[in-house]
Protein backbone atom coordinates (compact mmCIF):
# COMPACT_ATOMS: atom_id res chain seq x y z
CA UNK A 1 0.00 0.00 0.00
CA UNK A 2 1.29 3.30 -0.33
CA UNK A 3 0.22 6.92 1.42
CA UNK A 4 1.21 10.41 -0.51
CA UNK A 5 -0.31 13.84 0.06
CA UNK A 6 -0.16 16.88 -1.30
CA UNK A 7 -1.14 20.04 -0.15
CA UNK A 8 -1.51 23.96 -2.03
CA UNK A 9 -1.95 26.48 -0.28
CA UNK A 10 -1.67 30.12 -0.15
CA UNK A 11 1.94 30.15 0.75
CA UNK A 12 3.30 26.94 -1.46
CA UNK A 13 2.93 23.37 -1.87
CA UNK A 14 3.89 20.73 0.18
CA UNK A 15 3.96 16.88 -0.82
CA UNK A 16 4.92 14.03 1.32
CA UNK A 17 4.96 10.34 -0.04
CA UNK A 18 5.83 6.76 1.85
CA UNK A 19 7.95 4.26 0.24
CA UNK A 20 6.37 1.22 0.86
CA UNK A 21 5.43 -1.48 -1.30
CA UNK A 22 4.06 -4.85 -1.07
CA UNK A 23 2.97 -7.59 -3.18
CA UNK A 24 2.14 -9.45 -0.18
CA UNK A 25 3.16 -9.55 3.22
CA UNK A 26 6.35 -11.22 2.46
CA UNK A 27 7.59 -8.71 -0.39
CA UNK A 28 7.68 -5.42 1.13
CA UNK A 29 10.57 -2.95 -0.69
CA UNK A 30 11.06 0.45 -0.41
CA UNK A 31 10.03 2.33 -3.91
CA UNK A 32 10.20 6.26 -4.30
CA UNK A 33 6.56 7.33 -5.20
CA UNK A 34 7.91 11.10 -5.44
CA UNK A 35 9.15 12.27 -8.96
CA UNK A 36 10.12 15.56 -10.01
CA UNK A 37 10.74 17.55 -13.19
CA UNK A 38 11.44 21.25 -13.96
CA UNK A 39 13.79 24.30 -14.81
CA UNK A 40 14.89 26.50 -12.30
CA UNK A 41 13.24 29.67 -12.32
CA UNK A 42 10.91 28.26 -15.03
CA UNK A 43 8.71 25.35 -13.74
CA UNK A 44 8.83 22.91 -11.16
CA UNK A 45 6.49 19.84 -11.30
CA UNK A 46 6.01 17.05 -8.89
CA UNK A 47 4.19 13.68 -9.71
CA UNK A 48 3.29 11.45 -6.99
CA UNK A 49 1.68 7.66 -7.47
CA UNK A 50 -0.32 4.92 -5.68
CA UNK A 51 -0.99 1.88 -6.85
CA UNK A 52 0.37 -0.98 -9.22
CA UNK A 53 4.37 -0.03 -9.15
CA UNK A 54 4.52 -1.48 -12.84
CA UNK A 55 2.13 1.05 -14.54
CA UNK A 56 3.49 4.10 -12.21
CA UNK A 57 7.16 3.36 -13.24
CA UNK A 58 5.72 3.01 -16.86
CA UNK A 59 4.07 6.66 -16.91
CA UNK A 60 7.41 8.02 -15.03
CA UNK A 61 9.27 5.97 -17.85
CA UNK A 62 7.64 7.21 -20.80
CA UNK A 63 7.79 11.02 -19.53
CA UNK A 64 11.33 10.73 -18.88
CA UNK A 65 11.74 8.91 -22.35
CA UNK A 66 10.12 11.84 -23.89
CA UNK A 67 12.30 14.12 -22.81
CA UNK A 68 15.29 11.93 -23.65
CA UNK A 69 14.47 11.49 -27.07
CA UNK A 70 13.30 15.47 -27.04
CA UNK A 71 9.28 14.21 -28.34
CA UNK A 72 7.28 17.12 -28.25
CA UNK A 73 5.08 17.90 -26.33
CA UNK A 74 6.68 16.86 -23.51
CA UNK A 75 6.21 17.41 -19.64
CA UNK A 76 8.14 20.48 -20.08
CA UNK A 77 7.88 22.16 -23.15
CA UNK A 78 3.89 22.25 -22.03
CA UNK A 79 2.57 26.07 -21.42
CA UNK A 80 0.04 25.14 -18.86
CA UNK A 81 -0.08 22.89 -15.73
CA UNK A 82 -3.85 21.66 -17.17
CA UNK A 83 -1.59 20.95 -20.00
CA UNK A 84 0.69 18.19 -18.06
CA UNK A 85 -2.56 16.84 -15.92
CA UNK A 86 -3.66 15.96 -19.20
CA UNK A 87 -0.31 14.47 -20.73
CA UNK A 88 -0.26 12.89 -17.61
CA UNK A 89 -3.97 11.10 -17.59
CA UNK A 90 -3.95 9.89 -21.13
CA UNK A 91 -0.32 8.47 -20.45
CA UNK A 92 -1.39 6.81 -17.75
CA UNK A 93 -4.67 5.92 -19.39
CA UNK A 94 -2.74 4.19 -22.33
CA UNK A 95 -0.41 2.78 -19.93
CA UNK A 96 -3.08 0.45 -18.66
CA UNK A 97 -4.94 -0.39 -21.81
CA UNK A 98 -1.78 -1.86 -23.24
CA UNK A 99 -1.33 -4.42 -20.42
CA UNK A 100 -5.76 -5.50 -21.01
CA UNK A 101 -8.10 -4.46 -22.99
CA UNK A 102 -10.38 -6.05 -21.05
CA UNK A 103 -12.13 -2.86 -18.87
CA UNK A 104 -12.72 -5.60 -15.87
CA UNK A 105 -9.64 -6.56 -15.86
CA UNK A 106 -7.57 -3.02 -15.84
CA UNK A 107 -8.68 -2.24 -12.53
CA UNK A 108 -6.07 -4.80 -11.30
CA UNK A 109 -3.21 -2.30 -12.89
CA UNK A 110 -4.79 1.08 -11.51
CA UNK A 111 -2.58 3.69 -9.76
CA UNK A 112 -3.51 7.30 -8.73
CA UNK A 113 -1.19 10.03 -9.47
CA UNK A 114 -1.19 13.45 -7.52
CA UNK A 115 0.29 16.21 -10.21
CA UNK A 116 0.90 19.52 -8.99
CA UNK A 117 3.61 22.21 -9.85
CA UNK A 118 3.84 25.67 -10.80
CA UNK A 119 5.29 27.30 -13.92
CA UNK A 120 6.24 30.97 -14.43
CA UNK A 121 3.75 33.92 -14.26
CA UNK A 122 1.10 31.16 -13.56
CA UNK A 123 -0.95 30.09 -10.35
CA UNK A 124 0.32 26.78 -8.45
CA UNK A 125 -2.08 23.75 -9.29
CA UNK A 126 -2.21 20.19 -7.92
CA UNK A 127 -4.63 18.02 -10.07
CA UNK A 128 -5.68 14.44 -9.04
CA UNK A 129 -5.49 12.42 -11.89
CA UNK A 130 -7.39 8.92 -11.71
CA UNK A 131 -6.35 5.72 -13.68
CA UNK A 132 -9.30 6.64 -16.17
CA UNK A 133 -7.36 9.63 -17.30
CA UNK A 134 -9.22 12.50 -16.27
CA UNK A 135 -8.22 14.55 -13.22
CA UNK A 136 -9.83 17.51 -10.29
CA UNK A 137 -8.66 20.08 -9.03
CA UNK A 138 -7.41 21.57 -6.05
CA UNK A 139 -9.41 24.51 -4.70
CA UNK A 140 -9.21 27.09 -1.90
CA UNK A 141 -12.02 24.87 -0.29
CA UNK A 142 -10.63 21.87 -0.79
CA UNK A 143 -6.58 22.60 -0.73
CA UNK A 144 -5.64 18.75 -0.26
CA UNK A 145 -5.56 15.46 -2.38
CA UNK A 146 -4.54 12.43 -0.77
CA UNK A 147 -4.14 9.18 -2.38
CA UNK A 148 -3.46 5.14 -0.98
CA UNK A 149 -4.22 4.42 2.23
CA UNK A 150 -5.50 7.92 2.93
CA UNK A 151 -8.42 7.32 5.62
CA UNK A 152 -6.55 7.03 8.95
CA UNK A 153 -4.62 10.36 8.14
CA UNK A 154 -7.80 12.35 6.86
CA UNK A 155 -9.26 13.10 10.30
CA UNK A 156 -5.97 15.66 10.82
CA UNK A 157 -6.10 17.15 7.96
CA UNK A 158 -10.21 17.91 7.88
CA UNK A 159 -9.73 19.28 11.70
CA UNK A 160 -6.70 21.44 11.72
CA UNK A 161 -5.39 22.24 7.82
CA UNK A 162 -6.55 25.84 6.47
CA UNK A 163 -5.41 27.19 2.98
CA UNK A 164 -3.66 30.44 4.55
CA UNK A 165 -2.06 28.40 7.05
CA UNK A 166 1.82 28.81 7.23
CA UNK A 167 3.94 26.42 5.58
CA UNK A 168 5.36 25.14 8.48
CA UNK A 169 2.08 24.99 10.50
CA UNK A 170 0.88 22.60 7.48
CA UNK A 171 4.08 20.50 7.46
CA UNK A 172 3.58 19.93 11.00
CA UNK A 173 -0.19 18.65 10.31
CA UNK A 174 1.02 16.32 7.48
CA UNK A 175 3.64 14.72 9.04
CA UNK A 176 0.86 14.05 11.99
CA UNK A 177 -1.31 12.62 9.23
CA UNK A 178 1.64 9.81 8.20
CA UNK A 179 2.44 9.61 12.22
CA UNK A 180 -0.89 8.57 12.49
CA UNK A 181 -1.40 6.14 9.02
CA UNK A 182 1.89 4.61 9.78
CA UNK A 183 0.62 3.83 13.69
CA UNK A 184 -2.61 2.05 12.30
CA UNK A 185 -1.44 0.49 9.25
CA UNK A 186 1.52 -1.55 8.35
CA UNK A 187 1.35 -1.36 4.86
CA UNK A 188 2.56 2.35 5.00
CA UNK A 189 6.33 2.62 5.79
CA UNK A 190 9.07 5.17 6.24
CA UNK A 191 11.22 6.43 5.00
CA UNK A 192 9.17 9.62 3.84
CA UNK A 193 9.86 11.86 1.60
CA UNK A 194 9.38 15.47 2.01
CA UNK A 195 8.85 18.64 -0.41
CA UNK A 196 7.94 22.03 0.58
CA UNK A 197 7.61 24.24 -2.14
CA UNK A 198 7.82 28.16 -2.03
CA UNK A 199 5.09 29.41 -4.22
CA UNK A 200 6.71 31.51 -7.30
CA UNK A 201 10.23 30.18 -6.31
CA UNK A 202 10.28 28.38 -8.93
CA UNK A 203 13.00 26.11 -7.70
CA UNK A 204 12.45 22.56 -7.24
CA UNK A 205 13.26 22.03 -3.55
CA UNK A 206 15.77 19.74 -2.28
CA UNK A 207 13.61 17.83 -0.04
CA UNK A 208 14.28 16.11 2.88
CA UNK A 209 14.10 11.74 3.63
CA UNK A 210 12.85 11.14 6.84
CA UNK A 211 14.41 7.95 7.72
CA UNK A 212 12.78 5.47 10.85
CA UNK A 213 15.40 7.02 13.27
CA UNK A 214 14.58 10.56 12.41
CA UNK A 215 14.77 12.62 15.67
CA UNK A 216 12.67 15.17 14.73
CA UNK A 217 10.01 13.21 13.69
CA UNK A 218 10.29 10.57 16.31
CA UNK A 219 9.70 13.74 18.71
CA UNK A 220 6.33 14.79 17.42
CA UNK A 221 4.88 11.58 17.04
CA UNK A 222 5.63 10.95 20.75
CA UNK A 223 4.43 14.54 21.90
CA UNK A 224 1.20 13.97 19.54
CA UNK A 225 0.21 10.61 21.74
CA UNK A 226 0.80 12.98 24.58
CA UNK A 227 -1.13 15.54 23.33
CA UNK A 228 -4.22 13.48 22.21
CA UNK A 229 -3.81 11.84 25.74
CA UNK A 230 -3.92 14.76 27.76
CA UNK A 231 -6.51 16.33 25.53
CA UNK A 232 -8.85 13.57 26.25
CA UNK A 233 -8.44 13.68 29.86
CA UNK A 234 -9.61 17.54 29.62
CA UNK A 235 -12.61 16.65 27.59
CA UNK A 236 -15.82 17.49 30.44
CA UNK A 237 -16.80 14.57 31.78
CA UNK A 238 -19.56 12.23 30.16
CA UNK A 239 -22.68 13.13 32.89
CA UNK A 240 -24.72 10.18 34.42
CA UNK A 241 -27.19 9.09 31.81
CA UNK A 242 -24.68 7.10 29.77
CA UNK A 243 -23.46 5.27 32.55
CA UNK A 244 -27.44 4.05 33.77
CA UNK B 1 -21.69 2.79 5.26
CA UNK B 2 -22.02 2.24 8.77
CA UNK B 3 -19.32 2.73 11.96
CA UNK B 4 -19.62 0.53 15.07
CA UNK B 5 -17.14 -0.07 17.41
CA UNK B 6 -17.22 -2.03 20.30
CA UNK B 7 -14.57 -2.20 23.91
CA UNK B 8 -13.87 -5.05 26.74
CA UNK B 9 -11.93 -3.07 28.73
CA UNK B 10 -11.05 -4.39 32.86
CA UNK B 11 -13.98 -2.26 34.28
CA UNK B 12 -16.86 -3.30 31.81
CA UNK B 13 -17.79 -2.94 28.17
CA UNK B 14 -19.03 -0.34 25.65
CA UNK B 15 -20.84 -0.56 22.29
CA UNK B 16 -21.41 2.46 20.06
CA UNK B 17 -23.07 2.34 16.54
CA UNK B 18 -24.10 4.94 14.30
CA UNK B 19 -27.68 4.63 12.74
CA UNK B 20 -27.15 6.04 8.99
CA UNK B 21 -27.95 3.27 6.52
CA UNK B 22 -27.88 4.24 2.64
CA UNK B 23 -28.56 2.53 -0.72
CA UNK B 24 -27.05 5.33 -2.56
CA UNK B 25 -26.35 9.19 -1.80
CA UNK B 26 -30.12 9.66 -2.42
CA UNK B 27 -31.55 6.73 -0.08
CA UNK B 28 -30.23 7.53 3.46
CA UNK B 29 -32.60 6.31 6.50
CA UNK B 30 -32.14 5.88 9.97
CA UNK B 31 -31.69 2.62 11.52
CA UNK B 32 -30.58 1.21 14.85
CA UNK B 33 -27.82 -1.36 14.38
CA UNK B 34 -27.43 -2.05 17.87
CA UNK B 35 -30.04 -4.86 19.41
CA UNK B 36 -29.76 -6.34 22.83
CA UNK B 37 -30.90 -9.33 24.82
CA UNK B 38 -30.24 -10.12 28.42
CA UNK B 39 -31.93 -11.56 31.29
CA UNK B 40 -31.46 -9.25 34.07
CA UNK B 41 -28.87 -10.62 37.07
CA UNK B 42 -28.27 -13.71 34.53
CA UNK B 43 -27.16 -12.52 31.27
CA UNK B 44 -26.38 -9.63 28.92
CA UNK B 45 -25.66 -9.62 25.02
CA UNK B 46 -25.32 -6.68 22.85
CA UNK B 47 -24.93 -7.59 18.91
CA UNK B 48 -23.80 -4.81 16.61
CA UNK B 49 -24.23 -4.97 12.63
CA UNK B 50 -22.57 -3.56 9.66
CA UNK B 51 -23.04 -4.47 5.90
CA UNK B 52 -26.08 -5.61 4.38
CA UNK B 53 -29.28 -4.40 6.02
CA UNK B 54 -31.70 -7.36 5.22
CA UNK B 55 -28.95 -10.00 6.54
CA UNK B 56 -28.66 -7.92 9.42
CA UNK B 57 -32.26 -7.95 10.08
CA UNK B 58 -32.63 -11.57 9.27
CA UNK B 59 -30.22 -12.91 11.60
CA UNK B 60 -32.01 -10.85 13.97
CA UNK B 61 -34.95 -11.87 13.10
CA UNK B 62 -34.15 -15.60 13.48
CA UNK B 63 -32.72 -14.71 17.09
CA UNK B 64 -35.45 -13.04 18.12
CA UNK B 65 -37.94 -15.51 16.69
CA UNK B 66 -36.38 -18.56 18.43
CA UNK B 67 -37.08 -16.82 21.82
CA UNK B 68 -40.75 -16.36 20.19
CA UNK B 69 -40.74 -19.91 19.31
CA UNK B 70 -39.49 -20.83 22.41
CA UNK B 71 -36.97 -23.09 20.57
CA UNK B 72 -33.85 -24.81 22.16
CA UNK B 73 -30.76 -23.91 21.90
CA UNK B 74 -31.62 -19.98 21.56
CA UNK B 75 -29.81 -16.58 22.70
CA UNK B 76 -30.75 -17.32 26.19
CA UNK B 77 -30.53 -20.12 27.21
CA UNK B 78 -26.88 -20.98 25.77
CA UNK B 79 -24.38 -21.43 28.76
CA UNK B 80 -21.39 -19.29 27.34
CA UNK B 81 -20.71 -16.46 25.04
CA UNK B 82 -18.54 -19.08 23.16
CA UNK B 83 -21.61 -20.80 22.49
CA UNK B 84 -23.22 -17.63 21.67
CA UNK B 85 -20.72 -16.65 18.79
CA UNK B 86 -21.09 -19.80 17.46
CA UNK B 87 -25.04 -19.35 17.71
CA UNK B 88 -24.94 -15.97 15.57
CA UNK B 89 -21.78 -17.14 13.20
CA UNK B 90 -24.08 -19.98 11.81
CA UNK B 91 -27.45 -18.00 11.49
CA UNK B 92 -25.12 -15.56 9.97
CA UNK B 93 -23.64 -17.53 7.15
CA UNK B 94 -27.26 -19.44 6.91
CA UNK B 95 -29.22 -16.13 5.97
CA UNK B 96 -26.13 -15.56 3.26
CA UNK B 97 -26.49 -19.07 1.42
CA UNK B 98 -30.61 -18.60 1.78
CA UNK B 99 -29.78 -15.76 -0.68
CA UNK B 100 -27.67 -17.43 -2.84
CA UNK B 101 -25.65 -20.55 -3.05
CA UNK B 102 -22.94 -18.83 -5.60
CA UNK B 103 -19.90 -18.05 -3.41
CA UNK B 104 -18.94 -14.72 -5.16
CA UNK B 105 -22.35 -13.63 -5.39
CA UNK B 106 -22.79 -13.87 -1.62
CA UNK B 107 -20.18 -11.02 -1.35
CA UNK B 108 -23.33 -8.78 -1.65
CA UNK B 109 -25.26 -9.44 0.75
CA UNK B 110 -22.42 -9.55 3.62
CA UNK B 111 -22.61 -8.30 7.31
CA UNK B 112 -19.67 -8.39 9.64
CA UNK B 113 -21.26 -8.47 13.45
CA UNK B 114 -19.63 -7.26 17.00
CA UNK B 115 -21.31 -9.62 19.73
CA UNK B 116 -20.28 -8.90 23.07
CA UNK B 117 -21.51 -9.45 26.81
CA UNK B 118 -20.98 -11.41 29.87
CA UNK B 119 -23.22 -14.40 31.74
CA UNK B 120 -22.97 -14.97 34.83
CA UNK B 121 -19.82 -16.32 36.75
CA UNK B 122 -18.20 -15.53 33.32
CA UNK B 123 -15.47 -13.29 32.14
CA UNK B 124 -17.12 -10.90 30.05
CA UNK B 125 -16.32 -11.29 26.65
CA UNK B 126 -16.38 -9.85 22.23
CA UNK B 127 -16.28 -11.49 19.13
CA UNK B 128 -16.11 -10.26 16.02
CA UNK B 129 -18.48 -12.28 13.58
CA UNK B 130 -17.69 -13.00 10.06
CA UNK B 131 -20.11 -13.23 7.26
CA UNK B 132 -18.28 -16.69 6.38
CA UNK B 133 -19.37 -17.68 10.43
CA UNK B 134 -16.40 -17.71 11.94
CA UNK B 135 -14.73 -15.00 14.16
CA UNK B 136 -12.38 -13.57 16.77
CA UNK B 137 -12.38 -12.72 20.25
CA UNK B 138 -11.15 -9.53 22.19
CA UNK B 139 -8.48 -9.94 24.32
CA UNK B 140 -6.33 -7.61 26.54
CA UNK B 141 -3.86 -6.74 23.96
CA UNK B 142 -6.68 -6.28 21.47
CA UNK B 143 -8.96 -4.27 23.75
CA UNK B 144 -11.53 -2.94 21.09
CA UNK B 145 -13.18 -3.76 17.93
CA UNK B 146 -14.55 -1.80 15.42
CA UNK B 147 -16.83 -2.62 11.70
CA UNK B 148 -17.97 -0.70 8.96
CA UNK B 149 -16.11 2.20 8.11
CA UNK B 150 -13.22 2.12 10.81
CA UNK B 151 -10.08 3.68 9.42
CA UNK B 152 -11.03 7.33 10.23
CA UNK B 153 -11.86 6.67 13.58
CA UNK B 154 -9.06 4.12 14.27
CA UNK B 155 -6.02 6.53 14.91
CA UNK B 156 -7.39 7.89 18.65
CA UNK B 157 -8.16 4.17 19.70
CA UNK B 158 -4.90 3.43 18.91
CA UNK B 159 -2.67 5.65 20.32
CA UNK B 160 -5.11 6.64 23.49
CA UNK B 161 -7.38 3.62 24.96
CA UNK B 162 -5.98 0.62 26.94
CA UNK B 163 -7.64 -2.01 28.72
CA UNK B 164 -7.03 -0.72 31.58
CA UNK B 165 -8.48 2.84 31.20
CA UNK B 166 -11.34 3.94 33.19
CA UNK B 167 -14.75 3.84 31.52
CA UNK B 168 -15.48 7.12 31.39
CA UNK B 169 -12.17 7.80 29.81
CA UNK B 170 -13.21 4.98 27.20
CA UNK B 171 -16.00 6.63 26.37
CA UNK B 172 -14.87 10.29 25.18
CA UNK B 173 -12.10 8.61 23.41
CA UNK B 174 -14.29 6.51 21.81
CA UNK B 175 -16.79 9.61 21.18
CA UNK B 176 -13.74 11.24 19.60
CA UNK B 177 -13.33 7.96 17.21
CA UNK B 178 -17.13 8.44 16.26
CA UNK B 179 -16.71 12.33 15.91
CA UNK B 180 -13.48 11.83 13.65
CA UNK B 181 -15.29 10.00 11.51
CA UNK B 182 -18.50 11.65 11.25
CA UNK B 183 -16.73 14.46 10.03
CA UNK B 184 -14.33 12.73 7.84
CA UNK B 185 -17.10 10.59 5.99
CA UNK B 186 -20.90 11.61 5.53
CA UNK B 187 -22.23 8.09 5.07
CA UNK B 188 -21.72 7.86 8.57
CA UNK B 189 -24.16 9.71 10.58
CA UNK B 190 -26.00 10.41 13.75
CA UNK B 191 -27.69 9.81 16.05
CA UNK B 192 -25.41 7.26 17.69
CA UNK B 193 -26.53 4.53 20.11
CA UNK B 194 -24.62 4.64 22.83
CA UNK B 195 -24.03 1.66 25.86
CA UNK B 196 -21.72 1.16 28.35
CA UNK B 197 -21.96 -2.34 30.56
CA UNK B 198 -20.75 -2.43 34.11
CA UNK B 199 -18.13 -5.69 34.58
CA UNK B 200 -20.51 -8.12 36.90
CA UNK B 201 -23.73 -5.68 36.70
CA UNK B 202 -25.47 -8.59 34.84
CA UNK B 203 -27.63 -5.59 33.67
CA UNK B 204 -28.43 -4.53 30.45
CA UNK B 205 -27.79 -0.77 30.75
CA UNK B 206 -30.43 1.79 29.56
CA UNK B 207 -27.88 3.50 26.99
CA UNK B 208 -28.03 6.72 25.63
CA UNK B 209 -29.13 8.19 22.02
CA UNK B 210 -26.96 11.24 20.96
CA UNK B 211 -28.98 13.37 18.40
CA UNK B 212 -27.57 15.67 15.96
CA UNK B 213 -27.75 18.78 18.59
CA UNK B 214 -26.25 16.71 21.69
CA UNK B 215 -25.01 19.25 23.87
CA UNK B 216 -22.29 17.16 24.86
CA UNK B 217 -20.91 15.78 22.09
CA UNK B 218 -21.47 19.19 20.36
CA UNK B 219 -18.89 20.71 22.66
CA UNK B 220 -16.53 17.77 23.52
CA UNK B 221 -15.98 17.81 19.13
CA UNK B 222 -15.51 21.57 18.91
CA UNK B 223 -13.36 21.24 22.32
CA UNK B 224 -11.55 18.51 20.04
CA UNK B 225 -10.41 20.48 17.44
CA UNK B 226 -9.23 23.23 19.74
CA UNK B 227 -7.30 20.51 21.11
CA UNK B 228 -5.84 19.51 17.87
CA UNK B 229 -5.25 22.91 16.62
CA UNK B 230 -3.48 23.71 19.54
CA UNK B 231 -1.66 20.62 19.99
CA UNK B 232 -0.30 20.94 16.18
CA UNK B 233 0.81 24.73 17.32
CA UNK B 234 3.04 23.22 20.08
CA UNK B 235 4.92 20.73 18.23
CA UNK B 236 8.25 21.70 18.02
CA UNK B 237 9.14 24.01 14.48
CA UNK B 238 10.40 21.83 11.50
CA UNK B 239 14.37 22.54 10.89
CA UNK B 240 15.55 24.74 7.85
CA UNK B 241 16.84 21.80 6.05
CA UNK B 242 12.86 20.89 4.97
CA UNK B 243 12.28 23.92 3.74
CA UNK B 244 15.71 24.09 1.42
Amino acid sequence: MTYCCALRLEQGMLFISDTRTNAGVDHISIFRKLYTFGVPGERMIVIQASGNLATTQAVIGHIKNQLELKQEPNILSLHTMFDVAELVGSMLKKVIANVTSDISEQSNYYCNLLVGGQLKDQDMQLYHVYPQGNFICATRDTPYFQIGESKYGKPILDRALTYDMPLDEALRCSLISFASTLRSNVSVGMPLDVLVYKKDSLMMPRGKRIAEDDEYFTAISRQWSETLKKGLAELPVPSNEYFL
